[in-house]
């Protein structure tokens, strides 16, 4: 059994940071992504998107496709190398990807790209299971 | 010549993505840090802290530390070290080390502890130098 | 001006390790793979080939991709992702991988597979650019 | 029940890749050091210590202080940042240091230096637990 795309859509505004920063969850495909159009909230000197907002992106979507494998995980190490500044009124989306589904642990990485599939960001994650992301079943 | 402690407050809060997130700039001691209450608008699932916000912090507080040293910079590449989960109402500060003051390239690590020097998550970054942080001497 | 697969094999052999640890420098198709049959001498306990084999393994590789571009490099910061235990007897590869190609700085990254692509280890790492690997031109 | 330093060395030694690239394990004060003599074999271009190579080091130094806890482990990641070059003839000592014990996970970090305790690499690294080090009590 595997949760459906309004469940985990659901969790994800459980995550009130994503709603503190305005990124938006939109399903596409029977797959969700999370999106962001970087305003002057995000930045930091010089009009470019702080770094921290990229994490935070990359961490959550990296969370929902471990979820979407019904589990429930929490992040135990996360590392971020940053390629292009996003600069202001860039729309950015984030693209994450499992490259290893454990029992115990998973290991996922994601791209920071742009509508042009212009890359920003790239983030890699190790995470902890700590159940099943549906708890009733 | 190195820049004075308002001089890098202001730069602070030019790093609009601080006030966005409540992020508060204490001087102490010839030093500045970096404080945060969490709040609900800061969390993921459960009332933990979202990781992303942790970096924000780390990111941002390792950065003033090399601005104090007349650097401006750009961060390359930062790895995040998952620690305790840092739960609703718990007050943090980020407490950055300069590892190497090179010409081109910075390394630091930075601290997340709570006031009891508790260790939530530990951070280590890479930066590269892009000028001087005051440009008119 | 770019440097021929017959002086990046060159190179490798001038990085020591590489001998020292057996691995070899094969070229295919214009690239050059990085091979290495375990053997006891790379091992930690239960027959477990070491990270730090599969680190210097790719780690190199990623450099060699630089190379090809015509780029002398140094590994500012590495990151690795242990996915699978290599078992003795495996035979691995490193498949590098250029994520960003800057005049100043460089980012790879780096899968350590089996003949089967079956992945073993997820490496990243950013290069700051020392000068042209061809200096005579 | 903790394990005494000669049951940690010749674990260690169990390590055939620490015989195989000559890193001395010393005992010192009730704790153990990993030592090495930077020859050419150990090098890559320019007389330089291959990244892989402190990497091996600090990543066996950090799974003996787990192991001193009484605790089996395996690396998930590990990442590394590199500081200053380590020229030939050089001899550097892993320091390493436990920053969170718990009981599915533990986090550490490792120093390489010299003599003069100059800092050569940072290492940090997240190992999954898979047991007691000592098996028969």
């Amino acid at each position: 059994m595997k949760p459906n795309l309004q469940q985990i859509i659901e969790f994800c505004h459980s995550n009130t940071i994503i709603d503190t920063l305005g990124i938006t969850v939109n399903p596409c495909n029977d797959s969700i992504y999370l999106e962001l159009l970087i305003e002057e909230r995000h930045t930091n000197f010089c009009d470019i998107c702080h770094g921290g907002v990229l994490t935070t992106m990359a961490d959550t979507a990296m969370g929902i496709v471990c979820n979407a494998q019904n589990k429930s995980v929490v992040t135990m190490s996360l590392s971020i190398d940053f390629i292009k500044p996003v600069l202001l009124k860039t729309k950015i989306v984030a693209v994450p990807k499992i490259i290893h589904n454990g029992r115990q642990t998973m290991v996922c990485e994601c791209d920071i790209v742009d509508d042009n599939k212009k890359l920003y960001a790239k983030v890699h994650a190790t995470f902890f299971v700590i159940g099943k992301f549906i708890k009733t079943e």
